[in-house]
């Protein structure tokens, strides 16, 4: 194992300042494990702490490390852990309830008020080369999912915890409103859970050919539409109005265009977060009986996506286009902040640079 | 049986023009009943056809018989009708679809874009001596069923569609918004369904009592209260969140207090409509995933209403506080203009004025 | 508080040995609390291990305290718990899960492999003076609602599980197979959630007796009947086959009857337990698609519970038909082996006896 | 158009006498089509009818045309028939309903007792060249999808009606109990909702053979294994036990080895038909709240299946292995009783035997 101080970790200390810089390696209390961290994923909010020192109402105020798309193997576990032992990788759901409240006792763990968050302030991530975490948040690897595969399943869980809210099934037509990171895996994931057929819309040609190539079956490139026209479109691609929109940009116009779009009796998901008031066309959505639901981070996802990556049903490998070793976050995170690629994997185990 | 021409209606040729005239007794086809109609309801819609020839894109072209919240007595059945005969005492769902589509067919058949109903133009309503109606669309009442509990199914079926979509349920803690006849069926209803507590708003202390009369457990008379304070009155008062926020006003100010007021997790359900255009706070309901779902008129309610009036479960009669003969329907739809009581009940048969 | 070895308890050693005798009083951990035990009810399960040593595969094989249906008062507590505090009054709920297992993460604890349960071998109840419990699982007691009534929630949670599995809602008709304890809540719970009607059956005309007093609207007193017969005459009193039957009994002809009773597309829910294997109508229950579904005591019913007790919907006082001190345990345990009324209550605390 | 007479038609008369003979042409009424049929599918109860005259309650008294898993073009359209015309290609559900009761009403029309259903006695099939069958029941195929595949959405249908009752979603673990072609076709449905992993069982090598390269991705031939043992291997082969079983024998082991398979919370759907009156461990199921849903045909799957079979996410053309002109249907019946192949398809158009 490592001595102690040997902690490299990834740490925000306010806007604009981010540092490379040891910390102590923790001991795991009861029932938590130690984790020897592998690859963690950047994700924009990653950036955007490091960038504005906020986000809402969540305020950087102490240094708090970064991370929380992340992957380990477990290098000590607390005396009350039987599910794992030393040795076993992991892959890490980053939000940890801390009390059982009704929220917890009713499956809807994502909304307790008072849960832990990794790398959300004031909890810190796993952006590290050790992490400690609790033992029942952690979920052991199949040997044929990859570490990068287990770091994955975060972003991929927005888009399973979406589609499930948003009622995905077989036949399904689906509008994915924003093909960034997370309306590819919402493409993904709709796919996989039967949809016959997806259609997405973006600004950005570049973005709409990746979507393609997971498995889109209709793009649009947006330009000056207003979303009674964007609904249109959307209509004459599918043949029909689609019955779920997965709006994924915040964008008070794209929110429109999803309820001028989606069927009667359907549901528009809310997954991209915008400005706190919207003008929306509500009697629209209210006398069709469009739902409109959100989604808070993701629940119950884990065993789902492990169990699919380790069927060989979904391929996320593909998403990866650049790797850093942890010594050179600070160029990872210019890389990602620069917009290049899809995923920037940071890799923290000096000892295996493997996916 | 009546002669032809026999047949005293309420129609609405336009704006401001509403005039008791004679039609003819209509034939009833294969599949459909001649009804000799005893009590109709007046509806705030039938006053706004009334005063305003228009509810949104819905304009009065032609002349139109207003009512659809009726019942009445099997005169003449169709050849293909079984489960009916002349004498039966039946409520009648106005509501009738045009063809089976998908939405029929998924139990959904309100959201049917071509469906028929009554006193929606062009459609004619049932405010009328001799009216026929599909007789899969009529529902037999009981004998311990009057005709005005027959009537009244119609709005209670907007507070048991209202309640079902909001998935009120045993304990539940309800918030209804606004407290005129349609909040006060919702308050029933709640309440019927096993709602542990319900708190009800409104700008009147009068319609708040009656709130109290009907089962509110608790009342809150706004005044210039913001939206984020009625919601905080809300939590007051229940002790703590309400899972459930049923909104008749359709004010935008009162459609923010719903999502303020609403538990993470929990439903706000839009029944009162507003302006086309609304302006939400939309990052708060996503991130909570308190879920937006609208209502358009009911399905599937009437044999649910039926069962509860069989078994003496809820009592609507104290809901009717005028009588009128259909002779005297231009002073009814005065009486009810001015907003005097509840619910004004026409009496269409001139053989039987009970209730 | 009490000096160390005066926590009276009554414990089962082996079938046919029931003991009165002095424990330590326990210490509560972090996350737990030490309760002065208020009222406790004997429930069947308690007196069936006096009597047989086990229920089914659990096997009393070390000395155990009795009793599950239970409430007290906060003694001390754990470091870790914010949400009690000495003195708060509390009902609480005999399960706890030891670990957090995909059960528990999707809001179905009760069947975490794992649990804990009072007096459940090898768990000990509460029947005692002083008992510690994990403070998640006490749920304080508003000032309005008795320890009793707080025992009370126990039985009562066993109805408000089924009628929810059952998907009890408004207008509903159901049957209700068996007219003990658990038929009465199920006819109390069912009615609250707001069934238009319950017929419920039994051997008993005395006990139906006592169902027509909680609420059932019809009873039939079961002779040498068929199955088929008595799904006939429960049709004939209801006025159409229910959509739910809650059987309570586990007899292999029960269940048949409640198959064959049930309408199409409904459900039958499996409350009482009987022989391991039974012979049942199969292809009638699939080609109608009736759904079969068990109970396995129930998860999030305390919150509920309170709710409707705190709001006076429900009057579960009447069930409490008997009383005894602590000290006379084993004459309660005879009383409730002899059947006499419905609940026997055991009352903990020398210095208050109230309900 | 063809000449009145000149409708050759497969029809059965009593157990064993099945005719090849003209019929008139019927005359389409107003809500209905009249259709050139051009593939239909020989389903297990067509044999079954013929060799047997009867299904359970269901007996051949007078002459029946068989057929049920068809396609067609429509000829000739009644007069209030608005979204065909004729050249239309379309697939047909054999169900129609005769009367809107509550189970259409609510979306569970398969569960309508007066229900019309193709080749069940006494309503007649469409094995024949000309068959009028009700508009809305009738469903235009896209160009890219070919009348067998159009005939074939009646078995999917069944995989798609029992995997929804079933509630398969993303990275479910199936287990299917039978590979013959309801199996396989439950394979096929599970796999596309986004199941992580399906085994399937089966008394033949050859029969799972064909589950492998329809998706399965564990078999188990069964020899003499008890329930227990069965269940035991589902779950070493999955490495953990299925959330659901879809039950495809009917046979008593198999149903208790459903039962004993499945894991707490999930469900056991049964497909299969068998004996009246089973023995099953309905503790085992009860208290780990396994549920037990038949299936009656099916509901609302046509859409689905052609949004599926349009945009090529499903290949069912596999399953066609021998196609007869209709002429030659009694060689196609021997074919059938024989067991030969997956489906055998008559060409009904003898202007055309494309797929």
């Amino acid at each position: 194992m490592a001595e102690p101080g040997q902690n490299l970790a990834v740490v925000v200390h306010r806007a604009g300042d981010l540092r490379l810089e040891n910390r102590p390696i923790p001991e795991p209390g009861p029932n938590e494990v130690l984790l020897r961290m592998h690859s963690v994923g950047i994700c924009g909010s990653d950036v955007h702490y490091w960038q504005h020192g906020r986000i809402g109402d969540f305020v950087v105020k102490d240094p708090m490390v970064l991370g929380h798309e992340a992957s380990g193997t477990v290098a000590k576990v607390g005396s009350g852990v039987t599910h794992l032992k030393p040795g076993d990788r992991v892959a890490i759901e980053p939000g940890v309830p801390r009390e059982i409240d009704e929220f917890c006792k009713t499956g809807r763990y994502n909304l307790s008020p008072t849960i832990f968050f990794c790398a959300t302030p004031p909890d810190n991530g796993n952006l590290c080369r050790y992490y400690k975490h609790s033992a029942s948040y952690c979920y052991k690897l199949p040997d044929n999912v990859t570490f990068e595969e287990g770091a994955l399943i975060e972003p991929l869980s927005v888009g399973i915890h979406a589609c499930k809210r948003a009622g995905v099934t077989l036949g399904s037509k689906v509008f994915v409103s924003g093909s960034g990171p997370i309306g590819l895996v919402n493409v993904l994931v709709a796919k996989m859970m039967g949809a016959a057929a997806v259609v997405i819309t973006d600004l950005s040609a570049s973005r709409l050919q990746k979507a393609k190539e997971v498995g889109a079956d209709f793009t649009i490139q947006v330009k000056n539409e207003t979303p009674q026209e964007v609904a249109s479109k959307v209509e004459g691609l599918l043949g029909c109005m689609p019955e779920i929109t997965v709006e994924c940009t915040g964008v008070q116009a794209c929110i429109q265009a999803g309820i001028y779009a989606t069927r009667s009796g359907g549901t528009l998901v809310l997954v991209g977060l915008g400005p706190d008031m919207v003008t929306v066309p509500i009697v629209n959505a209210a006398v069709r009986e469009v739902d409109i639901r959100g989604i808070f981070r993701y629940c119950n996802t884990w065993p789902v996506a492990i169990a699919l990556l380790a069927s060989k049903r979904i391929n996320v490998k593909p998403l990866v286009t650049h790797r850093f070793p942890l010594e050179k976050a600070l160029e990872a995170f210019e890389t990602t902040k620069r917009g290049e690629g899809v995923k920037v994997m940071l890799k923290c185990d000096p000892s295996d640079h493997n996916p």
